[in-house]
């Protein structure tokens, strides 16, 4: 007969769990948990995005006459949810921090994030706007803007991005990284909401882009899949702790295009209308119009392989 | 109490698309989207995978004597589904180019095409074979070839890819597109639904690999992931507008093996057994039996660190 | 009317099979498919999620005082669920190597293999507190072990990997598979099971990571995305099969960091505390405390655009 | 091994078809089911329930200052689905009639109807309401309107019936039907969509209710379980074929009280304030302010046991 | 804090549990329930519903020229899950009996029964054709035979009744209870799965029919709601055990009509034609063509209330 | 094209509801519904029936030696839902009666109600043991016991009813109703949550059995389909107000049988064994062993129909 000595397992997971809180300094946490949750913000997401283009990403029965019905029902529905979601993030901070915030306070703080966010909506929908003529624009392939708008993922990735950009700048960073990360697991580009960026974005074909924290980019930028704007290694203070929210990703000006697995580290500047080679390795300033490709010696040799 | 401004928001969110819809030309769209949908062509593709391998992506339950019955249902109600769907992008290009073809002659050519596309499905699935079995011969981690059907990333890529490139020959390049995303999504693996690939093609581990829509690929092929395929700069024509459709991927002959990371750019020819090296960066043609390494001066060096 | 020759393609895909099936020289499968499912080690390993992690992967509204209750309750069900799933892998092995072993043989095996399982839960759960709190300490835009758990994939991976590597090395390397591919195509980090991964791992955006099936890893260790620890081409025996199963994976000792996109191939040693600079392609030893970066001439040269 | 004939027992169930087809002069139904489906009204019940009392049978988590976006929303969507429905119903009929009627005059009949019946909405509130109020006076066990309004099936029966008379009077019979039936299954009350009801209608327990097509029944009329209002014989004409659309179920007045389990058939009248007692029979008229028991030889003996 | 002593109520319910188990002398059940499944068995009807009428009850998409595809698929597929539930019953019982039969023996009775059911479906849905028409026949209400079958409780209480009748005659008592409790919660029908019933046999309204086991019904029977045909007082034995299996409910011939609320009682028999009145209560037999109505005293009583 | 004067109805509505409130003397009642869920208290009944009999009504692939396990994180689970809606009920109360009673003084009384309740609940399962022994022996057509629990609407219906006796007792007359509503929907049986019902009840068909509010009922009963214990007409007081809660329903002592169709009205007794004969209406007390049946007059008169 099965029998796996459950009893014992669970003693040993339980004491596994305490003795983490205890280094965690952890009190007991009565009342459930109290923390955002991932599958409520994905709801939130999608009831936006179906508020911010309800002909193509709402119902698929939904007629353009009855479009500010449907928009007004969904989005007051999903303010009031992120509303929720945002005295989450409020409180759990303020537990972390042990700043003596109330209740009360919190609430009406996030009552006012929340407005401020809703406030936000249309220029964000401008935004998006403006970065599906990009796609439209910048692919041979495409066919439409219909077509940009429901199948390519650096487009869902932009989506998501300038939601999260505005949870983050609302300082609700946490709601802002779940947002971030639904995409990024749908999409493989991990845009983190930190990164501030222009209109007219364009990404294609996506996969394994990253774009950092305190990356700065300007209007009508391109870049391909596997670029990466980061950081150089993270400067540490004395006692070996990481220094945090300082400028460490790189500034991109306007109309800039980043070729395909390019890798651009640390506080440089891309200047206005500059090229960057597939695959360069880059770690320092490009002037406007500059156009930076791999050195000669890195192309390969082929030599006739032996019978 | 909680109180957005949801009617202020609605207007400036209606605003937002009158202005796209005016800048896009866009005519009013009476009675609803008319577009293909995600969720309906991703239930065909599932359908699609049981009356292509009953035993292995059909239901549990299936049972080897009663296969025809489960596959000729299934394929019966997923080609009617197909064709509603073909109707729909049919439709959708005729009111774009405004080419006056009427609902009857659209829903004869989609009749037409999916029953074209219906009678290639014998020799996807001969196709989809051989890239099982060189899957298993390639990889040493593989048991067997069931392993592989169910549960490597680059199969189902392939799976979706012959599907898709069946549907953009036919000339239904939406439909291919979501076919395609649908798989990238879930495996990080960009196939252009144009890419012509031969039969016995094996992509292992496989996030990150783009292969672009005009590229062409001969028989027993092996890709590693990160490669791409991809087109050098865009030609444009006087007025800076892209030319579409142009030949500018590469053609990638039989017995080819591409490591992991390598770049292969434009319209050049990898020979008859070529052997290109990770993370090499290509933009002419190597001839067959040729071997592509990276330069030596590329290699690191290896320092010790200070105490 | 629709009519698309369902029976004469049923027909065909039927031949296609019966060729297939010749050609692996398959007898009949009588009684249905008798092969693990995706979707039962799904379910098994969410469970286990929430086994490991109560009060964060667990139900919502689950209380810190009634974690045992769950705990065990969830447990008791996902072992034996596992179990009925080790049963199918271990018959699925029995009849493909026709080694007469007797189902009653095979249950008590499998009964073994997941006690055995069982009893390094809860070493599991201590390594995976060690991973998040590599994570972070590692991410300088990390705010709090709860966030690092609950939205970072490469946590994510290593819950899944640290599963599956206990299923391999309990010789169910099917399931283990199962489990890691599930991780892969939410993260697009593709950790193989037999990886061998000391405490305190930390995988940062980790899109394109492929940590191949002999590698050997220590502690506290950091690697980025795109890094590559793979085999270099695979030796073959005289009749040109792969030779199967020997070390051919990097070894990787304590507090190694390895930057974005690095390719380390081969069964070299990074020693203890050796930095790899990004984008590094390396075939050989390092030594400990060893700094690699790229050479000079890999640097990209940077010219002003003609006007 | 488990073989079933199915091939034997499929051209057995296709002769049976074709027998019924051919008795019932069936042409072939080209195209698939034209039919107003259960599952489609059931959602459209659901929603006008919604649209009818937001805030306790919409979502549960609607505000109360966001009730008109929800009403707005839902109802037109609802209304646009139960337009589809209609047009089922009306093409149905025309094709059974044969009476040549084209698809545009039929949608426009369709549009009419379902504009009748939106503008009948807010009445059918106020009737509700006083469903409402009747069943809290009415019943000395209830405590609240919302007790009645959520727990109560006579009122969840007579919200089904107000919307089914309301499609019956604009003869969509059949979708009156599906959606009386509906109340019918969850109920056990069974009110035929014809039956005109007045204000303050009071079912109580309401098992085994059956109230038939052209009854009339006035305001403020209460009945309890198992009463039936029915038709006597029916007449049928020279060929014995029943008459339809007769009068000849009863009219009950205001203020009448009917006793569980009474009987009352034909085209009698109940005159005003008249109290029928429960179990009885009756066939014939009743004067106003008239009270009918059973019979004393009705009375049960009673008799002691023998030992 | 919520703190409930979990623990205690949870021994306390092992208790009654153990006390239990010995007053039924149970062994312990190692291996989980064996027993079959309501879903299970909701499910199998389903699909029967749609193999025996495929264009009304299949799903929404079918056109009639891919009928038999799905009838043998769906025959198939429920076939087989119908010989797993006849499995657990005929275990079930044997265990219960300790009749040492073998699992072998079991699964070839299993087989054996289920065959016979599949054999007896082509004649089911004759019988079913004949209760529609018999329905359309003789409901002045009803417009089609489509609405009959859609719509009518009675209907959905005999596609049940036909089914599960085949189930007990075969001797699987179980299954067939299943069944017939599914369609009594729908519709408040209660049929015993032994009853036999000849064709064009109609039920209007039908909430609160009983019919019992050992009822003998003949051809083109019609019954109104709250009919009984039901048993007298149970006969018991010496010991006061009820004897089983007798016959005892009455026996109906051809023609009848019964009408609502009457209660006939013991194994009598109603002769061809007879016409049973509303409420009326009979404990013997009526002779052919009989017409029974209540007694003329049993006519209530009308007075004038006093003022 | 479709346009229903959408804006036009929801203000049509508004000032429906509006009206309504006003009648109502309603507050507005900021921050959404507050009043138990019917789906709610649903999954609360669903979990305690599995936690009540683990291996029959819980999870089908439990096991005996887990039942614990099981149970205790049902029940907590649930008891915690329970306790979430109960305070829904009790602060729904005080607003109503504006009692002025705190949200604490609120939560520490459903906190105390959901203790006594969850100790109830072996002596709750102890009942239903006796009543499904009760149903066993009382059903010569019962096979097992098993079968009566899983398959009888009486069983199902004493589950629920036991429940809500107890919820009614500890002052939560709201949710017990809603629990016996959610049965009463499913069976046809309507028993009021106050009615005290003994050991080893048993309801035979079940299907339109009513059972007041105060009714009291001794052990070993016995009632069959359509038994109506209720009151007489209402008692008003002067101003024509229902006296509420006054004992108005049978008592009914051990070991009585009532047949199916008989009406006991009134605080009447029955003394110990009587026996009701079916449609007996009654309204005067039975000695106890007193057998009732109707009055001969009542026997219906047979003659033979003319040729």
């Amino acid at each position: 007969m099965a029998s796996f000595d459950v009893a014992g397992i669970v003693q040993a997971l339980h004491g596994a769990r305490s003795d983490w809180r205890e280094s965690q300094k952890r009190s007991r946490e009565p009342g459930g948990r109290e923390f955002p949750s991932r599958e409520a913000v994905g709801g939130i997401v999608e009831s936006l995005k179906g508020a911010l283009f309800p002909m193509r990403l709402g119902p698929p029965d939904l007629r353009q006459e009855s479009e500010d019905f449907y928009v007004a029902h969904t989005l007051d529905a999903a303010l009031h949810a992120l509303l929720a979601q945002a005295r989450l993030e409020l409180r759990y901070s303020a537990r972390r921090e042990g700043n003596g915030e109330l209740d009360a306070q919190i609430d009406a703080k996030a009552q006012a994030l929340v407005h401020s966010f809703a406030s936000a909506l249309p220029a964000i929908r401008r935004l998006l706007d403006s970065d599906v003529v990009a796609a439209y624009r910048g692919d041979p392939a495409a066919r439409s803007v219909d077509e940009v708008l429901l199948c390519y993922p650096g487009v869902l990735a932009m989506i998501h991005h300038r939601v999260a950009h505005q949870l983050y700048r609302l300082e609700l960073p946490l709601l802002a990284r779940i947002v971030a990360e639904l995409a990024h697991s749908q999409t493989g580009i991990d845009l983190h909401p930190g990164a501030a960026i222009g209109a007219g974005f364009f990404i294609d074909h996506g996969t394994g882009v990253v774009i950092g924290e305190t990356a700065v980019i300007g209007e009508r930028v391109r870049v391909y899949q596997a670029v990466t704007l980061g950081a150089k290694r993270f400067p540490t203070d004395d006692d070996g702790h990481l220094h945090k929210g300082l400028p460490r990703h790189p500034i991109v000006e306007d109309d800039v295009v980043i070729y395909a697995g390019a890798t651009i580290l640390g506080r440089v500047t891309l200047g206005k209308g500059a090229v960057i080679g597939g695959n360069v390795w880059l770690t320092h300033d490009v002037p406007a119009g500059g156009n930076v490709t791999q050195a000669v010696s890195r192309e390969a040799s082929a030599t006739r392989a032996a019978p």
